[in-house]
């Protein structure tokens, strides 16, 4: 039978836990679908349309961006250096007021989907307003994303009136849920401290009745404790855990200032966290304790944040950040070691946004969301293991060739399709 | 009269205390030197040879690198994730025991001047042993670089008697100080754990003769204080003051374990500080308090150390590391701006290695150390601060040209001369 495409000759990472490295290694592609999975010499004799060479290059799974808002591209470096009130209040409010609208996000989206792809990003996951425009985006990209429609207690661009706010959500949700294979839409609670109790529970009851990704940011800061009224003397997740709100469909964000209570409860749910490291260095918002995390089986995916507050859509750069963060935090070299990272950026990121069936890693059945990165510049020479190279020394830019689906979006470091 | 080259109509930032940015600017470059900065306009007339169109590009000084062991890249990934004990016995040390010779040095310190001039850096500050062959990389590569053999109490490869280290050291600098002009010798005595109260007294009275710069590993790590027999109640850097070994042509490298009292020593002395935050975070030394160290003008360059540390040699990473690492380890925001930074990363570290007459600015008499930065790709978009898009969004991969001592190496992103 015909295979539509054969990468092969390449150093194959699948990142799945048994799969060993394979050093000259193919991936045939059929349909969209990853077929097959062996060594080249395999494959010899394969039907096949398209070979592509990948010798001296990684194959390795597209990566996966656990956090953004696409739209704040159009804010990239707009405010920088500055204390987080000051930041929100006097600039990323104010713009976003004055330049958020249908069009603008739809044209920021495109751009950080470009971004993403160039830099070897396959899957996203996303949160923001006029959420069916970022989805119009994506679609047009080529890229897998989670699109999450934001909810919030105050008037938000193209929700005037925050008492529709779940229903809204709920319409987006619908409105995408079926036709548009890339997609998976999903309600994006802006915070505890944004979103009364009744919203949230509402919220998540529409988002586990449609079936789709709960997402909120969670402990981002070490004010957020005393903005929330509901909270008493709990701390911000034994009451999320009180309303209902964690389970294994909740992505929290950031979740910075948990203790180790905290941790048992996210453990206990299922709930998975997306880590931001850049962004919360930059803001310095805090360090969350993800070597912890990880140590109790809670799914960590890693994210860009939005490009107000990074300012990029760089994985590549993000897993060098992460693995560097933790070592200096917890004064111990050994702490996120480069294959935990990559994992990190890989098929724990997609288990966090309930991707993992689909993309994540290179085995036969998932879809065909693969990466090469070249190994041909002085900056990846020599090496001695894949896995340092991929996270200490290789860049966004030595992504050379991104597969989505099936199709080819970047060829020779170029968009190909947008 | 006539100018070798215009490089012009590009944003320009001089990165001089007085000179602004500006929009459409122009650099006129002869016989390898800046003759004229200014707008591109009020050079229409001017007679030219070749003209160097920088639209859409940032022109500005090429990067400093203050801290290097460029013979190391060809350790770049061999051991990560490790214990720095185990690390150094059981990888580095034995790898250099076996691999460092005069063919090894230099074949790696010219593949790391590659990585450099690639991503912008026209002048770094190396230590290592057989430095003579890193002195011919330099050389041979175009870069411009203060080269420092390497003093150890220990037998070193190329000096296999210590007691000889200090002599081989001044022939070093004699044999390089004259005939080679973008070369500047110099001796690096590796620590003040590995090199005695004497082998220190006299390298520095040394240098101080032949008046080159002195490097010197201080204070890496927390244990290292435990290291130095001479100490007694003394902190290193009181230690290291006393023996007169700090003055205003002393390169203090890392500098991590610093008290208060350390740094009034240090401001008093007026020696400079190469800060590697990339391979603090790595090997979990721990944070050099470098907001202080620049509250107290103390001058501060940026470092990559060596590939088996890091493991490369990109600044525009190391900047953005730098900007985002001293945020979150005081939880503020606003230290180390993007100007501070990018300074850090250009005058600052040419101040700090004792070449700030030559290099480190775009201004009449310097010279011609210039590159340009590509503003094309979607992640540089849209540019509201070129200090930050620099910093926080800017890759080495945007480094497009780079002109050293008024050569180009670098066009179209591709190396010309190596």
């Amino acid at each position: 039978m015909e295979y539509d495409y054969m990468i092969d000759n390449g150093l194959l990472l699948p990142m799945t836990d048994d799969l060993p490295i394979i050093e000259k290694g193919a991936v045939l592609v059929r349909n969209g679908a990853i077929e097959a999975v062996g060594q080249s010499k395999e494959f010899e004799n394969a039907d096949v349309k398209v070979k592509i060479n990948a010798e001296n290059k990684i194959i390795m799974p597209g990566l996966v961006n656990c956090h953004t808002h696409m739209p704040m591209s159009m804010f990239r470096g707009l405010a920088d250096d500055l204390p987080l009130d000051v930041w929100l209040n006097e600039h990323i409010y104010p713009a976003e007021a004055q330049h958020i609208n249908p069009e603008s996000v739809e044209k920021w989206s495109l751009h950080s989907c470009k971004e993403m792809l160039l830099s070897g990003t396959t899957s996203c996951c996303d949160g923001y307003f006029h959420e069916e425009n970022v989805a119009k985006a994506v679609v047009d990209s080529g890229i897998r994303a989670v699109v999450g429609q934001g909810v919030i207690d105050f008037p938000a661009p193209g929700v005037p009136n925050p008492k529709q706010n779940v229903d809204f959500a709920i319409d987006f949700v619908k409105c995408f849920q079926k036709g548009f294979p890339r997609l998976f839409p999903s309600i994006f609670c802006h915070s505890p401290y944004t979103c009364s109790k009744k919203t949230l529970i509402a919220a998540k009851k529409a988002a586990n009745e449609l079936d789709v990704l709960f997402q909120i940011h969670v402990a981002e800061t070490q004010n957020e404790v005393n903005m929330i009224r509901e909270l008493g003397k709990k701390s911000i997740v034994q009451y999320l855990d009180d309303i209902g709100v964690l389970d294994r469909n909740t992505l929290m964000v950031h979740s910075i200032w948990v203790d180790d209570e905290d941790l048992r409860i996210i453990q206990k749910t299922g709930a998975a966290i997306a880590h931001c490291p850049e962004s919360n260095m930059k803001l310095a918002s805090g360090i969350a304790p993800v070597p912890k995390m990880m140590e109790k089986g809670i799914p960590v995916g890693l994210g860009t944040d939005g490009c107000a507050s990074n300012n990029d859509h760089d994985l590549m750069a993000e897993m060098d950040t992460a693995a560097k963060l933790h070592k200096i935090a917890l004064l111990d070299p050994c702490v996120m070691d480069a294959r935990t990272t990559l994992k990190m950026a890989t098929i724990e990121g997609a288990k966090a946004i309930g991707l993992s069936k689909i993309t994540g890693t290179i085995e036969k059945g998932k879809r065909a969301d693969v990466i090469l990165v070249d190994l041909d510049k002085p900056h990846v020479t020599p090496m001695y293991d894949p896995y340092s190279t991929l996270v200490y020394s290789a860049k966004a830019s030595d992504v050379s060739f991104v597969m989505v689906d099936g199709s080819i979006l970047v060829q020779n470091g170029v968009l190909t399709c947008v």
